[in-house]
């Protein structure tokens, strides 16, 4: 593979690929060879190469399938610092028509032909750096005692109104609704295992047209038995000082492709600064927003706030009639929830929500009342403060808007290899 | 953690967890401990502890919260090896009546209690062994240049018939499907990529209600440029071996729990056995089984075929009618299908099925015409066909009944947190 050119120097190899690019100079052409694991420079001189191939290089378009040999040669100018000295060419599947040329091209053409958008080196990184944010998000929580939980895709019941849920026909059982968040099983999880994290896609039917949504998205969800609001934040932090560190160190090459300043990057690193969200309000009243308190923040207002720090931002304490019906009150004053949210910079928003739970029995009880859902559906959530409830917590990272602040894009689009937004549920 | 102890022996330490069981011996209580990593005996001696504490271990019911402290003593008779010569005790939350005693239990009303369920012994140890499953899978491709492609869930059209499908409403774009497999999706991943593999859950809408069938699962999907039905079987074999044999290795405790009978998994090294579809039907006649070439095999014949081997057996090409629409023909002969399947042994059945897949645009799309499947839908699939079209391979491998053979369970719904069953889509 292309990767591995550095112990083949002076070696004569064969390689197989795409023909990404080509250019001429007279009696040379210069074929770019892509692989999936790099770019690779293949140079024709005239004279050493038959008529053939020669021609065959100038002939074949962009994306045809080919096979290149030659010998390797160190060239600092070249990407991946390597190039190709080739004697020889085979066609595996000639293409024609490429639809996507090097020229600029509407997004929306793009997303239609989001299958051959993925080879462009630009969606390459960000699909490798994705893969390695995956495997750095498993890693952490593998590495720390806790155990993988998958929830189910397909509930019975709706946590937070239906009206934001995608629903199927379940046989003759009823509906079905997909998962808007794996958190109520990952409690009963931590009551069993102490401490678990679900990783899978989630689902919102949300309306919204902005460019930090998706339909469909996946969500990392730890949750801790016997972890109180301050251990939930000082899981976050060390979590996200893990995530953001490895792909500096590990995804270098991708974050100069898209060229990505990654300055704010490297400050990610404990501890992150935790204000409550009274002094959140300040700093939004300071700045001359007409912010009333017991309100939510909008995007603008995070980055406000996110603006006054260098690194992400922790707010606490959030009004809890803004907040989920599961999260516990904060006992020195009950207006107030035990929420925590992260803020990134940059003005990239919340990638981080996260609480203490309700743990008693029934003050959940009477809060699942108040809002009016089903309690039978909630029987079995119940239960796990009917026999040996603790003090848990946890949290949730959206993967796409996370990488979206990494990879420093301008859309959430980019971030997953097969995009769904409310317009589009294609290819 | 019950799990770090045999650090701290002759120590005193303060743990948190679960009443698991407890019995009584005159004036000794035993009261054993769950904290999600193992299990502790805390021994109170009547003498050794004030009445109030030793009423308390007395009163409080099984799956009460709890804090104990006391001296950890080295016990090769207690489970996990330590003992704790307790001094104190604390109640978080007293427990009464938990449904889930130690007396045996209807599958249905343990099913209906999954959420409590799984804090028994036997349950956390195949989630312990699913967890260390799911981070084998991940490693073996994560080590070998694949790149993790996430295929969206929310699919357009329907691969294999829309009568298996869960559908729901896209907005106002019309129908979405919930996906049956990545694989489609993972082609053009590999054409971007090289090498690539899916790892989410799928669906399937099938009215079976057979121990082996779950209307949830998880499937992993390795898919390989430049690669053809013998490089995918050794990719398959080599698989196999490494994910069996890291679970032999780290999850033997929880094997012991399971009770299962490990000879079997040990043999699971390369090679494997390799026998065409051919040579299976002769299997299936000498057996005195009348089977009939061109058939798919069903269940006890896929039994009757793995008996004959001390490992998994790969099986392959199979008459294409009986496979899929994308599958390549078989040069040497065009009524088979380059595919293959991997039979577990011990009547646990198929784990993989894999095969090369068609890459000349013709041939593809004259089968999708002859499928009557719908030709806009697959114009994208196409056209990885159209542009730079390289043979290709891949594989789909079921985590949970993958899970099934590895812990030998009888039913495939002890494999997943919360099953989903054509009758059950609760807790």
């Amino acid at each position: 593979m292309i990767k591995d050119l550095s112990h083949f120097v002076g070696q004569e190899v064969t390689l197989k690929g795409w023909l990404y690019n080509k250019r001429s100079s007279g009696k040379i052409k210069f074929l770019i060879l892509r692989d999936g694991t790099g770019l690779l420079q293949c140079v024709y001189f005239k004279g050493n190469v038959s008529d053939e191939v020669f021609d065959m290089a100038d002939r074949i378009g962009q994306e045809s399938s080919i096979e290149v040999t030659g010998k390797v040669k160190a060239e600092p100018r070249s990407p991946g610092g390597y190039e190709l000295d080739a004697t020889g060419l085979k066609i595996i599947s000639e293409a024609h028509d490429y639809p996507i040329t090097p020229k600029d091209h509407g997004v929306e053409f793009l997303m239609d032909n989001r299958h051959l958008w993925l080879r462009s080196s630009r969606q390459v990184a960000i699909m490798r750096i994705r893969h390695r944010l995956v495997k750095a998000i498993r890693d952490f929580f593998d590495g720390r005692g806790f155990t993988l939980m998958d929830p189910p895709i397909l509930t019975p019941a709706a946590c937070e109104g239906t009206s934001t849920l995608f629903e199927t026909q379940y046989f003759d059982i009823g509906k079905a609704y997909l998962t808007q968040s794996g958190q109520l099983y990952a409690e009963a999880g931590a009551m069993a295992l102490g401490k678990v994290y679900t990783f899978g896609p989630t689902f919102r039917a949300e309306k919204s047209k902005t460019r930090r949504h998706l339909t469909e998205f996946w969500m990392v969800e730890p949750e801790v038995a016997f972890a109180d609001l301050n251990d939930d934040m000082d899981l976050a932090e060390e979590f996200l000082e893990y995530i953001v560190q490895t792909i500096l160190n590990e995804r270098e090459e991708e974050l100069k492709i898209l060229e990505r300043d990654t300055t704010l990057l490297k400050n990610v690193k404990r501890p992150l600064p935790r204000i409550s969200y009274d002094e959140a309000v300040e700093i939004l009243k300071k700045s001359g927003n007409k912010f009333g308190w017991g309100d939510d923040f909008g995007a603008p207002d995070e980055t406000v706030i996110s603006s006054q720090f260098d690194r992400p931002v922790m707010v606490h304490r959030y009004p809890s009639v803004v907040k989920a019906f599961y999260m516990k009150r904060d006992p020195e004053n009950e207006k107030l929830a035990l929420a925590v949210d992260v803020l990134a910079p940059e003005g990239y928003g919340e990638i981080i929500g996260g609480s203490q739970r309700e743990d008693d029995f029934d003050v959940l009880l009477s809060r699942i009342k108040e809002h009016n859902l089903p309690q039978e559906a909630f029987e079995w959530y119940l239960d796990l403060r009917r026999y040996g409830s603790v003090p848990h917590s946890g949290f949730g990272l959206g993967l796409e808007r996370t990488l979206t602040w990494i990879c420093g894009l301008e859309h959430v689009r980019e971030t997953i290899p097969f995009p769904r937004l409310i317009y589009r549920n294609t290819p």
